[in-house]
């Protein structure tokens, strides 16, 4: 598993370049292109606030199928007005023209600073130079992972094999996002930036379908900051080179399952990875009325700032994460709930319950932290990981200056 | 104006006391006592976990007269099951007991961690204690005013004067709440403690309408951190000793006029307070579809810790303030918004403006900072208080032990 990367799916090359755009010097530009034309399928951000690339990627993706995507970070190009749209078409024209592609076969996407134009002429100049350094090796989907980045302080890359009769198949994807994480509508969209790729043969309507059902308990379940940003997107592309076809409920199952894992991986990556997060919290309400009741509560838990406080200072203040889950419109009654931490039974039925507060404190201090929630009122449940509330959220976000 | 205080209104005594709830010494036991019947009403949590002396206080207040209130910190009594609902009845036993009134015309309060026991030994010795030391000066309201605070800095006290007919009467009180602030919900209800007092003549179901009307737009309108609490109550009460009875139009607009203006300066306070607030935002979005869309919104911008973490940093990232407003299930067009930092134009119409960067990040650097968003879709409007986002609020909950 280890040796699979996004170019391991056959048909797929990448390159990632600084630009210019970044004054750190750090890479900005990266280019993700497929040999042949590949059926894709994408989800977008529910912000009434889009971003011009999201705008444009709405229209390119209607036709389900996509040569390669073209993205910057260090400039959202959100809140450009129609400039910004055109600035975003024009980042497709020159990635098509490079490549001998059409200017409506790619997906353009850009993450960063929101209400600034883009540099066209850095941008220019950095797809030209990412379209010359285009391969398949790890080395280069390691250099398009990074160059999608912002305050991200590692790449995020999954990737799984499967086998579809004699074939082999490939699933794999990256991803970037660490703040500004927070999706919150039932309907799919994400909350940041993932690229998928696969030789399967797939059609884009049932990788549209599979897409929406991962994007749903993976990355719609990961939260920083509860702050769903303007540019969240999510896109796959299916080259079909491994000659491996969808067209048995075996096939879709599997395709399904590597989707799964592979948005999995990398909505935890994205947890762990969250500004100035220190640990995963992975939080588990059960027993609720409904699986949407259970996701309420989940995430007022995820996203109360009090809950991130003490699961930072390893403190089994339970009380919070109890009034968290009573917050929402979802029924929840305190009488009937059971609360875990670590495993440790810390409330039952309306009353604290004696526990070691030094053992469980210990407990907390893991990279990985359990926060488990008992309903007692059904059979709904939910799972959300977010990560601790630290003063190094603060410093990030006090002074990603404008 | 200076010169009033809680215990301006005829008829009201107040005492605060260290009963060794709180280990630090500070005063933890408070008395707030009329020498009559008064009527009364008051608004409570709306979390589904309720601590037990609002269980307990839900009950007393529907007969609509109190002869005051007994309130610790230090221990919130919440999530301490029928225990904890004896202990709530046993605190209002001893008060009444104390002052020759009846067990059930006193509400119980406390505040504090969730999840203990009240120490009761502590809690009786407290209230004898409080008892022998009522009395009507402004020390004694002040006393009262800090016996019921926790991680608040300062004490918060507000009041007013208006003449009815021949009659002068008072409106006062004091609140506490400096973090675990967010209402969210629509009903009527309130987020920390409050007592008010006014030596008015009124019915208590007149009373209970001013007060569900006042708190609507003043502590409804404050959040720190988006969390509801267990034990969030406002109690007015009104001795009637004054003699001007609110017996017209007039008089009772005069009311609600002072009810508005005192909860409204409390309120603000507890935003000015706000858990490692080094300044108050006073969010402002007008011309949505609805007065609720506006608040939708409002809260959305207030609630967003990257917003909070901007103006800490006094950053004029409108970036984050535009996309919040973006998130909720209110109409927003980002075409037809103008956005307003400090009052400087930052953002029109989906684009970017230009503005002095330096200029408009040194105004932020005030006391009170001000975000008004048009919306150009209506006439609904609202205002929220909110405070930034510092490290200070991650060390004091990281390090507010269980």
């Amino acid at each position: 598993m280890s040796q699979l990367h996004l170019l391991s799916p056959r048909g797929f090359r990448a390159a990632g370049v600084h630009a210019g755009i970044k004054t750190s010097g750090a890479p900005d530009v990266g280019l993700l292109v497929c040999d042949v034309v590949a059926s894709a399928a994408a989800a977008f951000t529910t912000n009434q606030v889009v971003a011009a690339p999201v705008k444009v990627g709405r229209e390119i993706i209607a036709a389900g199928r996509l040569r390669g995507v073209v993205v910057n970070s260090g400039n959202a190009n959100a809140c450009t007005g129609r400039q910004g749209e055109r600035d975003a078409r024009r980042m497709c024209a020159l990635a098509a023209e490079a490549v001998g592609a059409g200017a409506r076969e790619f997906l353009p996407s850009s993450t960063g600073i929101i209400g600034h134009m883009l540099p066209m002429d850095r941008i220019e100049r950095g797809i030209a130079l990412a379209a010359q350094g285009l391969g398949d090796s790890s080395e280069h989907a390691a250099a398009f992972a990074g160059a999608i980045m912002t305050t991200d302080t590692r790449r995020k890359e999954a990737a799984v094999a499967f086998n579809l009769g004699k074939a082999r198949v490939v699933l794999a994807g990256v991803c970037k996002g660490s703040g500004m994480i927070g999706p919150r509508m039932a309907v799919p969209h994400a909350t940041m930036l993932a690229y998928l790729t696969t030789d399967a043969r797939v059609e884009a309507a049932v990788l549209r379908k599979v897409l929406s059902q991962a994007v749903q308990c993976t990355f719609n379940a990961v939260t920083v900051d509860n702050h769903a940003s303007t540019n969240d997107t999510v896109c796959v592309m299916a080259s079909g080179l491994s000659g491996a076809r969808i067209d048995s409920p075996r096939a879709l199952r599997a395709l399904a399952s590597a989707m799964h894992e592979v948005c999995a991986s990398l909505a935890y990556q994205i947890a762990a990875d969250g500004e100035g997060a220190t640990k995963v919290v992975v939080i588990t309400v059960k027993g609720a009325r409904s699986d949407a009741d259970a996701r309420l509560m989940a995430r007022a838990i995820a996203d109360s700032p009090l809950v991130k406080c003490a699961m930072h200072g390893n403190d089994p203040n339970w009380g919070r994460i109890v009034s968290a889950a009573g917050l929402t419109s979802a029924r929840f009654d305190p009488d009937r709930a059971v609360l875990r931490l670590q495993g440790a039974k810390v409330f039952a039925r309306g009353r604290p319950l004696p526990f070691d507060r030094r053992a469980v404190s210990a407990a907390l201090a893991a990279r990985e932290v359990s926060v488990e929630l008992a309903c007692g009122l059904g059979t709904g449940a939910a799972t959300v990981w977010t990560c601790d509330l630290s003063k190094d959220y603060v410093t990030i976000n006090a002074e990603y200056h404008t």
